[in-house]
């Protein structure tokens, strides 16, 4: 179909955008549409904070604090600091920048507008070019189930640091949350060209997105290819715990681990498959799950890096 | 009355809190109680902002920046900026640290601790030594009236810069709000010696506490001798819109205009009233109005010039 090249990528945090970045600079404007996590979101010193959500639109907005991962660049900590000699919680690391951020989606979502909306007015006041869609407008929040009782998520991945040993996950209120109308009328139209999977955590950054009702079956119908980048790179997560969630849920920290954790949940999603250049021996073993398996560079350290991977990915959806 | 010797003080932000100061350091600790203006308070960015209660605070803690009257010394504005710059409200100039404050104190609302409870933990947590009491816990909110029209109290003095004309003032909930209790059982349990009203603006942070159901009567009937310090010198205001206030309501903006605000409203409350040495020819106008009228320098500049004026406000009461 003539004009059929948009590109719906799925993402969480720091992995996923940065796939995200190098599709925003490779794709023309307006072609890139980023399906974003939102299970890590939680109410906290009575601001409503979106870690996945911000990760992205700082990273593609310029402003991302690289080596760090998370936050701003040059991010100053006087209020967490000011919090802490009050005896406030500061396990969370809010700087004085981000906060704003959390204190105007605060506002705007007291006011009673959508997260949908806050989202695409603060990408709108950030710059950013790409259409950045939370995954529901409804509240999912992911439970950690770990060997040391059941944590909010932040509260597993940032007060805890990821050591309880992980047993399984909730997604509470998942249930009863719609996908965001924007993603399905984006694959209802006919304008969509291919969907991306970006390097994320698959239990807590992708899980919470397909199994919102009804999204999955509306992507493997979209009729358009579907492309996955392993988060795990020979046996090890770049970033994060995916890997180390995968061992403790006795599933092999490896690419295959990932492809049998998709094609199980969601049979006949993954069209594609793309693993690093230094996993190309597991080829055959991700093939044999029914997906066409293909390797690249998928280490993105520069922005170079992701620009290329990034073709690299749309050269299989054939855009 | 043996001990007898606790001290009341009514107070507003900047001209009481420096009042309030020079009581700290030359009364004994545990014998100064405050009670704070809380009309001036109001929700911005989903925050609870008390800022004559803050200003008290910062002040008494030393950390007030004494230059600009309000606020920390040493601010940094990286939130409001990045707010400012997501297209948020930045008329009111939120420092990082003082933004901790608000956050900390909003989630103890939130949590469902009162505003005296919040107050006496943040005193605790800023190391204030005296017992600082919000007037009410129940909200009063004080609606400027103007020429341009009616005005919550913080758009009138911070985002209009006072420059409406004043014809009026409506104190919104006062009608339902109870005293402080801790105050009222302060006025009760006979261990008062004295009241003093710091040279706060008259209309809109005195009138507040004063108007509270009961409180006016239970200051006059507690026994205890009351003095005020006019926060008129020389026909100006030293900080703030006391004296403009009283040019557009068609008072003289003058001590003996202070003395006869209070005279008309609260009849007999007032024993002593301290003017500045520069009114000293105003003394018999003020006697005319039932009071006993004193001159001392009431300009505090240094520390030294807070505690010479506490010590003349104590010598009044005998204390």
């Amino acid at each position: 179909m003539a004009g059929a090249g948009k590109v719906l990528a799925l993402t969480g945090g720091v992995g996923g955008a940065k796939l995200a970045l190098g599709l925003a600079d490779v794709l023309p404007a307006g072609d890139l549409h980023l399906l974003v996590n939102t299970g890590d979101d939680f109410e906290h010193l009575g601001l409503h904070i979106s870690p996945d959500i911000d990760t992205l639109l700082y990273t593609l907005a310029g402003r991302a604090n690289a080596a760090q991962g998370w936050g701003l660049e040059g991010e100053t900590f006087n209020a967490l600091h000011a919090l802490g000699e009050l005896g406030g919680e500061t396990w969370f690391a809010l700087g004085d920048r981000d906060l704003a951020t959390h204190l105007w989606r605060s506002e705007q979502l007291a006011q009673g507008a959508s997260l949908p909306e806050v989202t695409t007015a603060l990408a709108a006041r950030l710059g950013v070019g790409c259409a950045v869609h939370p995954m529901s407008a409804d509240p999912v929040r992911t439970t950690v189930h770990t060997a040391a009782g059941e944590l909010p998520f932040q509260h597993y991945f940032v007060r805890e640091r990821c050591a309880p040993a992980v047993t399984g996950f909730t997604f509470t209120g998942i249930e009863s949350a719609a996908p965001n109308p924007a993603v399905l009328q984006l694959i209802a139209d006919g304008s969509l060209g291919g969907i991306v999977i970006c390097p994320s955590n698959p239990f807590v950054s992708v899980d919470p997105i397909l199994q919102l009702p009804g999204l999955a079956a509306a992507l493997a119908g979209a009729g358009v290819p579907v492309v996955l980048v392993s988060p795990i790179v020979a046996g090890a997560a770049l970033k994060g715990p995916a890997a180390k969630m995968m061992a403790e849920l006795g599933v092999p920290a490896t690419a295959p681990g990932v492809a049998r954790h998709y094609a199980t949940r969601y049979p006949g999603l993954l069209d594609h498959f793309v693993m690093d250049d230094s996993d190309a021996t597991l080829v055959p073993e991700i093939e044999r799950l029914g997906m066409a398996a293909a390797v690249a560079p998928t280490v993105m350290r520069s922005r170079e890096d992701k620009q290329r991977l990034a073709r690299a990915v749309l050269a299989l959806l054939e855009l």
